[in-house]
């Protein structure tokens, strides 16, 4: 019999738990242990927003095991409030302290995981030790935070940086009656994760639920009382609040391995191969303290994430084992609830996209996730992007109150495979009323998408056309909804003109003929028909705005005199 | 300028208003005629079952345009109140009859498209034109159904047969107070949708519902008094009724299309190639008159959906206009709601993954379709078909009252283009908590599939355990869920032993090494841990039964004197 392999994980979040579980179940007789510097272990970080909001009842529903239940079911040893101090390469060993009693001691390994998780980003500007200032990462982070609204005195607050977790926590600090405003140093929301067309729909979600948005500020520090936070300072201007929830981003936590002289990368992350092996083939690292390659573009990303922290433990667990399992890599999916609206992305971005070289076409489609007449149904937006090159999808992302999330695995799973647009366009996905109508969103986006790469119809976003209305162009909006839908709100212009859909065919001949004509509706249908007639009827600058009218986020006028 | 051509086509359901449709946008001068034998055109029939359950309030609601809108919008003709009595191939003409008036006259057509659609199946067996006796088909059908329940006495109706129009019509019924016995030739429900330990579940949902099932029953005749059905007569039973929905299955219409000599197929359909073309070069079909290349086996299959219809118009569309689009075929998706389960299949199911000579490795996995801590998580049942050769993912399926499309929907994607489980293991599906646990059921499956095929582990569908357990065979059933809840539902049987998992390593010594160990628990996760620890503990024979005790169908004892 072999001898008795050791193996150390050291971290004790999702990656960690995930490769020791399973290493017990690959080699039943390896020694485990796991070291983790706080009491908790293999719990669900991602869940905070809802354990601060009241939607988990307590820190403990969000723990998948305890260190005893680790010991009892798998055999792992686990030392918590152990702090791993240093690696030792050449002895393999781990240095680690116990957090009590400040006794230190040392691990052997035959194989070590390093599962070290990210820290937040805590800039040293002024103020920012302020009680009431604080980042959200472990559980004892949730419970301080919920205790510090507790106490609130204003019911003010203040989120710093509207990534993931700033727009999570916006809508649990709403949830509990606060008045909340978003510093964003960056012109818009979430602008890591979707594109601008996406962004600005949720912003005007956002500041429907009476949240104010301070973007293309920069926090410059925090101002207090008696040790409190009262207000945050920017570059601008100074924001009451006695609650801030610091959330500008993270960074890996690659402390000890940088150390141990592993190789580092861009990211600050510890550099893993396709085995998620480091430069020394007897350490492994997987998790938010690494980086993943994006398979559509083959550079480098970091999307640090409790679901790939959990399938590289998985990974890694097998290959420390003795097996030979590969990583393949992510195409950056990732979703986000902000209030009524889902919020999903996968593939690359249209910027990203146009960076990497790629000739981008895009179509963008607003629609309801069920048929028209089936009870319930709700809007999605979904966005959609192609390299006009290849036909492969090279992106999908979108909002709304509708089932969003769906269409982001669909493009998820399409995007992996290397889908073309002519394959979404039939691609066969389950029909029947209460789940879909019988063409999905995505047929009509696909179908969008090749009519604009077959020069059959010009799209432009509602942005464009809002520029051009900006710069007074001389161009015809021409809405094509009814006279009822276009009393109740419409954009006004002095390019805007009306002529409902049902009359085009008899009043088209009024149309100036060699002027450029952009043709809207409520979502974008209806205009894209028109636009196609109008074309038929030998009008050549003839263009639809698409999402029309569901798509614009700029002003518009309700219930004018007509 | 080029003649303008004539394209006529017959049917206004799906297929034939998209065609028309689209015809009109990619040539603005064609004469398009659509010819229908009853008033209503472009509607979906597949929302008729929740216009009867009042879902839906009008049949008009079902309705996308009416004849007068195709002609000011689409300027497509549409001749309703219409029957094609023949096709004329050398002429290039249809002759038609207006069903009003008898009048007969001619079309001309450069290109014909047959979107004939289906019809149900009506045997000639006794009394099936009672009064009474109703089969699901178009807007008129659903509005006679309507008046018959609302006239019904005993509020008691039959419905014959159990596929997706019987299983929605059961639905529509209960909702309305009606006691329902459901008539089935075969022994389950849904045989042709999903495979049996699905099947065992949906039927489980449905008696829950006081439904009544009466499987392995012919339909003999009905009997009645009046004209009016009273009894629906089985080879086993006679069965009290007012009320009985036809529906054991429907036909494509390819009447007109034989009789012009055009090729028709095994199903009745009318044979078309790729680009939808029928043996006449001139002469298209789509939508439910035409059978489908299943793209994973390459065999024809007749799978008639509203779906496939509205993306086969819009080939066509293309097509007939000199375009080249392509027809790539289905993977036979198909879902349907029955009561609070959802139902969903895409590729091969087990039997005929093995009939089509794979070697096929399936998966079962009940689980939570939301982390367990999220509010509102509820239960979901995957199962997985692979090709132990190619680790190609063949099939997938699935039931519960969780979000079970949207798993379909990824396997359909994956299956289209020839994903491997390897690939599904590691998929970047969209994760949060309201949307999702770290790990997908997908993931899990595709790991327990991985874990099954490199002899890791080996699993046994509930059935299979039922079997061994009515042969009395020498085996241990080893439950290792806590006392509280095997107290409170177990698998009565000599075999059943309890042995809580938190127990397990210490107890382990005391089983027997030699015999047969079958582990259960809920949902089989701790079973298949469990049956880790037993294998690396050196025991040989140790199996885990897939899907546990969540997917077992048959007799549970509760709350057993302990």
């Amino acid at each position: 019999m072999d001898k008795k392999k050791n193996f150390v994980i050291i971290g004790g979040g999702a990656c960690g738990p995930k490769a020791a579980a399973r290493a017990r179940r690959l080699d039943a007789n390896a020694n485990i242990t796991m070291v983790q510097d706080e009491v908790y272990t293999s719990y669900a970080a991602c869940g905070l927003p809802y354990f601060i909001s009241g939607l988990v009842k307590s820190g403990n529903e969000l723990m998948v095991r305890n260190a005893e239940a680790f010991k009892r079911i798998s055999n792992v040893d686990v030392l918590i409030h152990t702090r791993a101090d240093s690696i030792d390469r050449a002895a393999h060993q781990v240095h680690i302290t116990n957090l009590l009693d400040g006794q230190t001691s040392a691990l052997q390994y035959d194989k070590l995981v390093l599962a070290t998780g990210a820290n937040p980003i805590i800039p040293p500007i002024k103020g920012i030790d302020l009680q009431g200032v604080h980042v959200l990462k472990k559980i004892p982070d949730a419970e301080e935070i919920i205790a510090l609204m507790t106490a609130s005195v204003t019911h003010k607050a203040v989120i710093v940086g509207a990534g993931l977790i700033g727009m999570e926590m916006t809508e649990s600090l709403v949830s509990k009656g606060f008045e909340v405003t978003i510093i964003e140093a960056l012109d818009r929301l979430l602008a890591a994760v979707v594109d601008e067309e996406i962004t600005d729909l949720i912003a005007r979600h956002v500041k429907g639920k009476g949240v104010t948005l301070k973007l293309g500020q920069r926090i410059v520090g925090f101002e207090g009382e008696k040790g409190h936070v009262q207000r945050a300072v920017t570059d601008k201007e100074s924001i009451e609040a006695d609650v801030v929830i610091f959330a500008i981003g993270i960074r890996p936590n690659s402390k000890l391995a940088k150390e141990a002289g592993l190789e580092i990368g861009t990211f600050g992350d510890i550099v893993v191969d396709q085995h998620l092996r480091t430069n020394d083939p007897d350490i492994y690292a997987g998790g938010d303290c690494v980086a993943n390659v994006n398979f559509i573009t083959g550079q480098k990303v970091f999307v640090p994430l409790g679901s790939t922290a959990n399938k590289q433990g998985h990974v890694i667990a097998a290959n420390m084992t003795g097996g030979d399992q590969i990583w393949p890599g992510i195409v950056s999916t990732a979703c986000v609830k902000i209030f009524d609206f889902n919020v999903g992305r996968t593939g690359l971005g249209e910027k990203e996209a146009v960076s990497a070289g790629y000739d981008v076409v895009t179509g963008l489609i607003p629609g309801l996730d069920l048929p028209e007449y089936y009870p319930g149904s709700k809007e999605v937006i979904i966005k959609l992007i192609v390299d006009a090159g290849t036909h492969r999808i090279l992106g999908g992302q979108g909002t709304g109150s509708g089932e969003v999330i769906k269409r982001i695995d669909v493009l998820a799973t399409g995007i992996t495979m290397g889908m073309t647009v002519e394959t979404l366009a039939n691609l066969d996905l389950a029909y029947a009323p209460p789940y879909n109508s019988s063409l999905d969103i995505l047929h009509h986006l696909a179908n969008l998408v090749l009519n604009k790469m077959a020069g059959r119809i010009q799209g432009l976003k509602p942005k464009e056309v809002k520029e051009k209305l900006d710069k007074n162009g001389d161009f015809t909006l021409l809405d094509v909804r009814s006279r009822g839908e276009f009393k109740a709100a419409r954009i006004e212009s002095p390019q805007t003109r009306l002529l409902p859909q049902s009359r085009l065919r008899q009043e088209m001949q009024d149309l100036p003929k060699d002027k450029e004509i952009v043709m809207m509706c409520h979502r974008g249908v209806r205009a894209y028909q028109a636009a196609c007639t109008l074309k038929g009827a030998g009008m050549k600058d003839v263009k639809f705005m698409e999402g029309s009218l569901a798509c614009w986020c700029d002003d518009v006028v309700g219930e004018p005199p007509l």
